[in-house]
C-alpha cells in the first residue's frame, strides 16, 4: 500500500462503509451487491486479455464470449431480479458495453409490451433462450429523432396476407442499432405502415435478418456493422437495408394496433402506451451519468493522492497534486457532482416504480411531468458528467491519455449518452415545452403542483426590481436559502424564455418561429430548472441521513455542489437579482474554504464508491496507490513491444537510409 | 453536387477566394499552398487504405512507410522551406501525427542550437541523413512539468571520461517521447549531471540506444512502446530505462554548459537561451487550435447544411438543421473562434520572427512578455479548441461518433495540446505571475508597456464604485468599446487575484501559500488577459482589411466572438460594473440577431478555409454534400463485413443456443 494513500485513508472523518450503505440504499443491498461482484470477479471465464490490446473483431469477438458465458452463469445462480442483472453486467462489462444489450434492453420488452398473446406465446420463447437474437431498429441513416420522418415502408399485400418491407432510399436504411451488424438474427424494424393506399404511421414489426440455422442473411437483407466508432468497438452497430421482404402478417406487433386479413387498420387506444420505456431509459441515464462521473473521481483522486509534482514551498518535496487549490477545484465540485446524480438517479428510479404503479392502474396523471423532467435531466446529467469526465482525466495530466488509466474508455462509451435516446438539446426543448405550458398555465390562474408548482409564484415574487434595491435574501451559508435562490433563477429564465416568445409574436411570426427565435432561451430556462431539481434533492437526501459524520462531509459536498453552480452561473443571479455583487465575493471565499475543508476526505469520499480494482481497470485509480511499478508492466506487454524491432525498420527505415 | 450547399454558396455575400488569400496571408501563399497540396494528393504513395479500419500495429507501418516517403519526395522536389514542408506534412498526415515527428521538431532543432562545433560536424550529418533517427526524451514516469524533479542521472566518470546514464528509480523511467519506443535509434536524453561529487542540475545527452546496423537496443537500453493511447496511434510513444549505459564525455551537448576531461564543470552563460523552442512551440500549437477548429466547423457546418430533420412550421419539409437557432448558438460562435484562433496564430507567428531576431542580436528585453502570453494563450485556446471540436461532433448528431466523421480522430489527436508543451493550468499560472509582477509595478509607480500596458490604467480607472451609480460607457454594437470592456475586466480580475493575495498574507500565511490559496483567482486573472488578447488581435485585424464583403462578414464574427464571450462571462463584466442588466439583455439579443444574419454565410466562412476533401477526410464534411451514399460505401468496407458470419456465432451463440 502506498504509504500516501494510507494517510488520506487516516484522515477521513468519516465513515467509510456507512456512506457505502447511503449509496447502495441499504446495508443488506451493499452485501448483495459484493456478492454478486465476487462472482463474477473470481469467475476464471471473466478474466480476460486487456481489450485495449485487441483488434476491434477481437474486441467483438471477445464481448460475445461473455455476453454468451453471462447467460449461462446467470442461470446457473438463479439470478433473475433486473437489478441483480444489472450489477452482474456492469461488473464484467466494466466501462464497455455487452454484445447482447439491445436484446435485453430493447427486443425483449418490446416483446413483452406490445406483443398480442398468441404473438407472446411465439416470440417470448424463441427470445428467452436466445434462438431468436434480436435488436431494435429505429434510427434510419437521414433520420434520428424526428420519428415520423423515418422511410421505412411496410406495405400490405392482403393476396399473400403479408407484409412487404422496403428501404425505398439511401437515407432510409436502418443506422445504429446494437448488434445488428453481426449478432442478431431477428430485429424489431419501425417502419411507415401502408394498407388498402393509405399510411397509418409508424408500427413495429419483427423481421427476421439471418437463418436461424446457419446465421447468414436472408434474402432481400443486406445487412452489416457500420465501421469503428468513438468508443463501443465491441458492439456492432449495424445497417440494415430491405429489399422487398416478405413478411407473414403477425409479424406486426399487434397488442394496441392492428391490421386484419383484409388489410383494415385498426388504431391503438392511446398513444401514451408506449412512453414507459423511454422515460425508464433516460432515467436509468441520469444514474449512468452519476456512475460514470463517480469513477472517474475515484481514478483522478486517488491518483492526485500519490502523484507528485512541483512545488509549493521552495526546497521542500514536491507536494501531493492533490494540495493545488486549482487540481482540488478541478475535481472536488465534480466529486460532489457524482454523489448529487447518483441521489438523483435514486430518486427517479423510485419515481418512476412509483408511477408505473399508477399507470398499470390506468393513472396517466404523473406521466407528463415525468417524461419531461427526465428528458431534461438526462441532457443536464449527461453534458456535465461527459465534461467532468474529461476534467478528470486531464487532472491526470499525460497518464491520463494512457489507455490504462481507463478514463479514455469511461469517455468514449459515456459521452454518447448526450445524443442516443433523444438528442440533448432535443431533451432540453422538450422540458421546456412542459415548463413554458405550466407557466402559461399559472399566468392564467391555474395552480400548479408538482415539481413545477414554483411557477405559481413567480407571478407574484419575480417583480422587476432594480438589483441594488432589492433586498437581499440568500444566505450563502444556508442550503436551504440557496436551493430557493435556484428556484428563483428557474422561475426567472422561465419567465424570460415565455417573455422572448411574447417578443417574437408580437412581431407577427408564427409560433412555431417565435418558438425557434427563443430556443436559446428555452435551452437556458430547462437547464435552470433541472439545476435546481439537483440541488433540491441533493439537500432532500440530507435529510434522510442519521450519521453524524456522513452527514456532516455530504452537507459540505451538497453546500460546494451549490455555490460551484452559482459562481458559474454567477451572471443569471445578478441579473436577477438574487444576488448582490458583495455576496459573489462571499461565494468565492466560501468556495475556497469548502475545498480546504474537504481536502481530507477526498479519498474516503471516493472510497465509499466501492468499485473494486477489477472494475475500475485503471492503473492509476488502483486502490493501493502503487500506480508507477503497473503502469509500467502494462507497457511492457502492448502488442508492439512483442518484437525488438517492428518489421516497418526493416521495410522503410533501413531502405531509406540506403537511400540517403 | 448536393443541391442544398448549392443554394448555400449561391447565398453568400462576399468573395470566398478573397478570404482565402488572406487566411494565407497573401494570393501567393495561397498559390503555393495548393500546389504543394495537390503534389501530396496526386502522389499514389500518399493513398493509402483508411487507418481507422487498421490495427495499432498496422497504423504505425503505415506512418513509418509515409514518412520514409515523405523524405525522398521532399529532397526530389527541393522543399527546404519550414513552412512548406509543415504544408506538405500536414496533408498526407490529415489529422494523425507523424512517425518521425519529433526527429524534425525536436532532435534536430536541439542538436542545431545545443551542439559545439564538433558535435555539429558529427551528429547533424547523421541526423539529416536519417542515420542517427532521434527522439527528445524529457518526461519520465513520476515527473513531468516540474524539470527539477527529473530523476535519471548522468554520472562522470573521468577515468574513462564516460559519462555513466542510469534511470535510479521505476518513476525515473523516461515515459512519453514519440517515436521512442520503437522507431528511434537515438535520443537527447535530460539528465542531472553529477561530476566530481557535485549534482549540477539537468543537461542534455545524446544516448544511442538501438545499434545502427541491425536496430537491436544497445545493452543497458530498456526500451519500448508505451502502450494504446486516446488517438496517436501510428505514434510509438515509448518508454526508456537506462542500465548504467556509459556514453563518451563529448555526447553531453557542450554549447554552453561543459564539463572538461578532469570533470570539472562549467557553467553556461544565460539561462534564458533555451527559452526560445518551447515558446515557438507554444506559439505553433495556438495555430493549431484555430486549424483544428476550423476543420470542425467544416465538417459540422457543411453537414448541418445537408441535414435535415424534424420541423420548425407542421406540414412543411424538414428543415435543414442549420435553420434551429440552437446549432446556429452551438456552431457559428466556434466559427467565429476558429478564425480569431488563426488570425492570433499569424500574430504570434510574425511576432516569434520579430522577437528572434531581436534575441539573436542580444536583446531579450520582449522575451519574458512573449513568453507569458504564449503559455497563456496556448492554455486558452487550446482548451476552446478541444471543447469547441466536441461541440462539433455531437453537432452532427449520432453520426458525429462514426470514425467516418473525422471528428473523434480530430479531438483525440488535437486534446494533447492541452496537456504537452506545458500543463494548460501550470500555463495560466505562469502568465499570471507576469501579470501580478506587472500589476505590482504598476502599482509601484512604474509605466509598463507592451500588452499589459493596461494595468497603468487599472489603479486610476477601476475606483469600486456601485453599480447602479457607475457610468455605462459599452456600446454592445460597436467592437472598439468591447475590447476596452475586456480589457477593464481582464485588469479587474488581475486586481482582485492581486488583492487576494495580499489578504491571504495578511492570515500570516508564506507567499507561497498565499499564492496557491489565490490559484483560482490567478488562472482567472489569465483567463480574461487571454480573452482580452484574442478579442484586441480580432479587432485589429479587421483593420487590415480592404475588401469591403470581407471586412463586413468578418466584422460580423467579431462581433458575434465578443458578445458571446460577455454573455458566457457575464457574471464578470456585471460584477465589475462594466455591463448592466438591461445590457446584457441587449447582448442577448444582438447575438440572435448576429447569429440569423451569418446564416447565408456559414458555408461560405468554412469554404474559405479551403480544406480540400482528401485532407479533411469525412464523409460529413464532403464539399458536395453528398454524404449518405458515401457513409453507406464506407461502412461496407468495415473489417467486420469481411464475412457475412463473424467467427464468434460458431464459436459462442450456437453453441449457447444449444445448451438452454
Amino acid at each position: 500500500m502506498n504509504p500516501d494513500i494510507t494517510r488520506e485513508r487516516e484522515n477521513a472523518t468519516f465513515d467509510v462503509e456507512k456512506l457505502t450503505h447511503i449509496l447502495d440504499g441499504g446495508i443488506e443491498k451493499t452485501k448483495r451487491r459484493r456478492e454478486i461482484e465476487s462472482l463474477v470477479i473470481s469467475d476464471p471465464d471473466f478474466q480476460s486479455e486487456d481489450l485495449n490490446f485487441l483488434s476491434r473483431s477481437e474486441r467483438y469477438d471477445a464481448a460475445v464470449k461473455k455476453s454468451a458465458h453471462m447467460i449461462l452463469k446467470l442461470r446457473e445462480y438463479g439470478i433473475s431480479d433486473p437489478e441483480e442483472i444489472y450489477c452482474y453486467k456492469s461488473v464484467f462489462r466494466r466501462h464497455h458495453h455487452e454484445a447482447l444489450g439491445l436484446h435485453f434492453v430493447m427486443f425483449l420488452p418490446t416483446l413483452y409490451t406490445q406483443c398480442n398473446k398468441q404473438q407472446l406465446k411465439k416470440w417470448v420463447p424463441l427470445a428467452e433462450s436466445f434462438k431468436a437474437l434480436g435488436t431494435y431498429a429505429q434510427t434510419e441513416l437521414g433520420h434520428g429523432t424526428h420519428l415520423r420522418g423515418l422511410e421505412t415502408t411496410a406495405t400490405y399485400d392482403p393476396a399473400t396476407q403479408e407484409f412487404v418491407m422496403n428501404s425505398p432510399t439511401i437515407t432510409s436504411i436502418k443506422w445504429w442499432p446494437g448488434g445488428l451488424g453481426k449478432t442478431s438474427n431477428h430485429a424489431i424494424v419501425l417502419a411507415q405502415l401502408h394498407t388498402q393506399g393509405k399510411c397509418h404511421g409508424l408500427q413495429a414489426f419483427i423481421v427476421p435478418l439471418r437463418s436461424m440455422n446457419t446465421h447468414i442473411p436472408l434474402p432481400g437483407v443486406v445487412v452489416g456493422d457500420i465501421g469503428p466508432k468513438f468508443g463501443f468497438d465491441e458492439v456492432d452497430n449495424g445497417y440494415l437495408k430491405l429489399e422487398n421482404v416478405r413478411i407473414p402478417r403477425d409479424h406486426m406487433l399487434m397488442k394496441y394496433a392492428k391490421v386484419e386479413a383484409d388489410g383494415t387498420y385498426v388504431k391503438p387506444p392511446s398513444a401514451k402506451l408506449t412512453y414507459g420505456t423511454m422515460v425508464f431509459i433516460r432515467s436509468m441515464i441520469v444514474g449512468e451519468a452519476g456512475h460514470a462521473l463517480a469513477k472517474s473521481c475515484t481514478i483522478a483522486i486517488r491518483y492526485s493522492s500519490v502523484r507528485h509534482q512541483s512545488e509549493i514551498r521552495p526546497g521542500e518535496p514536491e507536494p501531493q497534486i492533490m494540495d493545488y487549490q486549482t487540481q482540488q477545484y478541478k475535481l472536488f465540485p465534480l466529486l460532489a457532482t457524482a454523489y448529487a446524480y447518483k441521489f438523483v438517479g435514486q430518486y427517479m428510479n423510485q419515481v418512476y416504480h412509483r408511477i408505473t404503479g399508477d399507470i398499470s392502474q390506468g393513472d396517466f396523471s404523473e406521466l407528463p411531468e415525468l417524461h419531461a423532467l427526465s428528458a431534461g435531466l438526462k441532457a443536464f446529467t449527461t453534458w456535465t458528467a461527459s465534461a467532468g469526465i474529461e476534467v478528470c482525466r486531464m487532472a491526470c495530466g499525460g497518464h491520463g491519455y494512457s489507455r490504462c488509466s481507463a478514463l479514455p474508455d469511461i469517455y468514449v462509451n459515456f459521452v454518447p449518452t448526450c445524443t442516443y435516446e433523444g438528442e440533448n438539446t432535443v431533451m432540453m426543448l422538450q422540458t421546456a415545452r412542459f415548463l413554458i405550458k405550466s407557466y402559461r398555465q399559472a399566468s392564467a390562474g391555474h395552480q400548479l403542483s408538482g415539481i413545477v408548482s414554483y411557477l405559481n409564484e413567480s407571478e407574484r415574487r419575480l417583480q422587476p426590481q432594480s438589483v441594488s434595491s432589492r433586498p437581499t435574501v440568500v444566505n450563502v451559508n444556508d442550503l436551504a436559502s440557496l436551493v430557493d435562490a435556484y428556484k428563483l433563477r428557474a422561475a426567472k429564465l422561465v419567465e424570460m424564455a415565455a417573455k422572448s416568445i411574447q417578443q417574437e409574436l408580437q412581431k407577427r411570426v408564427s409560433q412555431e418561429d417565435a418558438w425557434n427565435n427563443s430556443a436559446i432561451d428555452l435551452v437556458r430556462a430547462s437547464d435552470a430548472h433541472c439545476h435546481y431539481v439537483v440541488v433540491k434533492l441533493f439537500a432532500a437526501k440530507l435529510g434522510e441521513i442519521g450519521d453524524t459524520g456522513v452527514h456532516s462531509v455530504l452537507s459540505t459536498l451538497a453546500l460546494l455542489y451549490a455555490l460551484q453552480g452559482i459562481q458559474q452561473h454567477s451572471g443569471d443571479f445578478l441579473q436577477t437579482g438574487l444576488l448582490s455583487v458583495p455576496q459573489l465575493s462571499q461565494v468565492s471565499q466560501r468556495l475556497k474554504d469548502l475545498l480546504a475543508q474537504l481536502r481530507p476526505n477526498a479519498v474516503g469520499l471516493v472510497d465509499a464508491f466501492d468499485y473494486r480494482d477489477e472494475m475500475l481497470n485503471s492503473v492509476l485509480g488502483r486502490y493501493d496507490g502503487n500506480v508507477y511499478e503497473h503502469m509500467f508492466e502494462w507497457a511492457r506487454r502492448s502488442p508492439l513491444n512483442k518484437t525488438e524491432v517492428h518489421e516497418s525498420y526493416h521495410k522503410y527505415l533501413k531502405p531509406l537510409q540506403a537511400k540517403l
